[in-house]
């Protein structure tokens, strides 16, 4: 049960743009600062565009930036435009799935983890995420 | 972010023995009940095994039983025999990973929700699944 590397990525690129929201940046800038590689940075940002979290300008002046102000990106919506719904186990929302749905005991204590989990990503944003690198170079040397 | 199948198969083992723990079962016995491929079923009882949470006998009349009352396992214990330390981020207890280490944001979000789940999982034993199961049936019809 860990976080993904898409996820990783994908947080990383939304803080690097948000640190100055205003400025346009390419997909290359993104990918060089960022050290992740360009066509997986694509498949991401697809995700993201698509979610309504990052928006995408072409033509020569083109590039990515925030769709919405970082106080508005809940980390919530970058898990679930990356993972899907957040799910701890695949029965959880379904009926008849297992054989074992009725008599099952764990379900319980996995729902009290995925609540607990939703609660401290709906409660961050993008902002707290940059309040907390004030200070910090974001560039590495 | 997601339980695996395979503790969710141990889980599923230990709450089996639990609720009736003077019974020896055999891996066939637990393997049908529980719908766990035999060989799937044999590499988690070794783990559980070496991890001190099932006991094996050998002989005519061997089988596997919890090693403890099911009061003093932990679902944290069981968690860890299976997946290992629990850590969100493999960069969380480690220097020097990643070149971002420093500078990264992200890290004290994942800190929150996996000292969340350390809590839940330490909290829950193996007692409470079974207490939480009694009045229904436990066996598939």
């Amino acid at each position: 049960m860990q976080v993904s590397k898409t996820l990783d990525y994908a947080v990383r690129s939304l803080t690097y743009m948000g640190n100055d929201p205003v400025l346009k940046r390419s997909m290359k800038e993104i990918s060089e600062h960022q050290h992740i590689p360009l066509s997986y940075l694509a498949k991401i940002m697809r995700r993201l565009v698509k979610k309504g979290i990052v928006r995408s300008m072409v033509g020569p002046d083109g590039g990515y930036a925030l769709r919405r102000s970082p106080k508005e990106i809940k980390l919530r919506d970058v898990y679930e435009a990356i993972e899907g719904e957040i799910r701890m186990v695949d029965c959880m929302d379904r009926d008849n799935i297992c054989v074992f749905y009725d008599s099952c005991t764990q379900l319980p204590v996995w729902d009290k983890v995925q609540m607990s989990m939703i609660k401290i990503l709906e409660d961050t944003t993008l902002q707290d995420m940059l309040s907390k690198s004030r200070g910090k170079s974001a560039r590495p040397n």
